[in-house]
């Protein structure tokens, strides 16, 4: 394996649509959704590990999940394993990261992905990760992922490239676009350039330092200033400081939409963000009437296109129920639409308005 | 308060509709259904301990269920909560208490009722009970309280009277009807003088033992045999012998469907046979948008029509839920559409059949 690559896997996320599931206590990210046996987490390392060798796997996390990540990940050295003082979205994140690498090595060519997608076909992805290393460690150039729509989703952030290419399956991007409405993204799924934002990037520390000293100075210079405690017990209390001047802003927004440079490569594997129940309904198995039912003790009698998710032992059963989402935990029990899984954020805050925190 | 009055409570019931809440180990009337702090046993103990002598109230139920009687009602004495040794429907069992309780007291007056209805206004339903005792005491009659229909239920079977009476308020029944399809429950409702049969009866122990003589003697006559075992330490062991004997059958078809002298009390007490969880649905107090609501955890956002009941410390969330049942118990939870409320049996059965008898 290349000693100079390494993945940095973003963990700080709160996950509040898949609530009661995810807590902030314990997010979608450390969780098994899938009931596949490991977390998210732990199938997004499972994932980088088979090329990218294990001193050089990183997890960036909020302080308050680094117990839970060291839980998850005990064989990744404990020096990889960061927290984040304050969530400043991804911006700040890339660019302490970045700043810390290349100080450990000047070489480092990243990957940086978020711990809580799910992606099947290993083979494909990191194939498609390996040529876009190979890439970016041979040009200046920043590469991201992309996803060939199977709808016009409204969730996510569009990709807009030029289909003319001189490497193969590498296109140059032409703009980023913000998430868009209904119209705008049925014109983006009706044609063949346009990709959803998977949110992994790849890039080397020296290209992506240059680029917020293009475009964001004033970021990357709050590191700079702090290089002699990067990588030193002195760290911690750099980054409290440097964190506090940080603006919260996303990488898309400070650096992608301004970079030159910027290439594709479209995943051949099977993609899902789980960003909602129903994301997630769409990637379990489920029994010939659409149900998903995720739980030891289960009915379903005369249901169809439900999704159950029980983690408790409880006997659940569901009788002529169509299209709801049940959620089941130790200490919380979710019922509504399928069509309303928007609204689990509001019925979260309405909970946390009523009972307190305890639930959230 | 008149030492020749008696009360039987029968509380052999099994309650198959009311599950998950409901179970063979602790069915219906043994449950707090209503939230009042009192089980519907108790409940029904209270209304005869305000105008019948504490020993003279007598519990008939199912051998597994003495000791949570036992435990229910511990005022009453231990003699007085009496076994079956088989569930026979309930002829059998008013041969049984009516012959016992005839050799300890030839003039004793019987109301015999379900333990597990829903009764308010107390003194209104003391004074029908009292009404009919003297009527009984004064006659060879047989009195039941019946219901004034407030719907075309076919859950119910009906009492057809006449309103020519010499009694006031009391009226000669003309005949019982079994449960009736829609379009009969339809026309019986729309006249005057159908009741629905509440289950309550009254009347003296030598004229019930007349009418078995009469009309059922091969039975009546099990207990007769045994009459020098009953009321003493044999009393056990003769039952489970006769009970072997017994046909299973009701006293409606065994008896009242073919007795002279029958008489009818309008109840204007009210009551509901908790059958159900619609019709404990119909006796909660609801929110504004119509739903009822027990548990001290439950948030319910955007629902209407729903009948929530959680017996744990589970926090339950319904979010934009219509009509439904949702049933939380300690190792179980149902969630069924209101207008299934019937199949809930099918699904015990289902979960019978999947998960063996655990949850029965």
């Amino acid at each position: 394996m290349n000693k100079n690559n390494y993945a940095i896997i973003m963990a700080g996320g709160i996950g509040s649509r898949f609530w009661p599931m995810s807590r902030t206590q314990r997010p979608k990210q450390f969780l098994d959704i899938l009931g596949t046996g490991r977390t998210l987490l732990q199938s997004t390392y499972d994932r980088f590990e088979d090329f990218i060798l294990n001193n050089n796997i990183y997890v960036i996390t909020s302080e308050e999940y680094l117990d839970i990540v060291k839980e998850q990940l005990s064989n990744i050295p404990l020096e990889n394993i960061i927290g984040e003082p304050e969530r400043k979205n991804t911006a700040p994140c890339i660019a302490y990261i970045a700043q810390k690498l290349h100080l450990l090595n000047p070489n480092s060519n990243l990957i940086i992905a978020p711990s809580d997608h799910l992606i099947s076909n290993q083979d494909t992805f990191r194939d498609a990760c390996l040529q876009g290393l190979k890439f970016t460690e041979e040009n200046n150039a920043f590469v991201t992922l992309g996803i060939e729509p199977t709808s016009p989703n409204t969730g996510y952030g569009y990709i807009k490239t030029i289909l003319e290419t001189e490497v193969e399956n590498i296109f140059p991007v032409e703009k980023f676009t913000e998430k868009p409405n209904l119209e705008k993204a049925i014109l983006y799924y009706r044609e063949f350039n346009y990709f959803w934002n998977s949110g992994i990037f790849i890039w080397k520390s020296s290209d992506i330092i240059a680029a917020f000293e293009a475009y964001m100075p004033q970021l990357i210079q709050l590191f700079q200033a702090k290089k002699a405690q990067l990588n030193t017990p002195q760290e911690k209390k750099a980054i409290k400081s440097i964190y506090q001047k940080c603006p919260s802003v996303s990488i898309d927004y400070a650096i992608m939409e301004y970079a030159q440079n910027v290439y594709l490569i479209p995943a051949k594997f099977t993609w899902s963000d789980l960003g909602t129940w129903n994301s997630a309904w769409d990637n379990y198995s489920k029994d010939e009437y659409e149900n998903a039912s995720i739980g030891q003790n289960n009915t379903l009698i005369d249901s169809k296109g439900c999704m159950v998710h029980s983690s408790d032992k409880k006997l659940v059963v569901l009788g002529g129920m169509e299209d709801i989402i049940v959620v089941n935990t130790v200490d919380t029990l979710l019922i509504c639409k399928r069509k309303n899984e928007q609204r689990i954020k509001d019925y979260l805050a309405k909970v946390n308005l009523e009972r307190g925190l305890q639930y959230c």
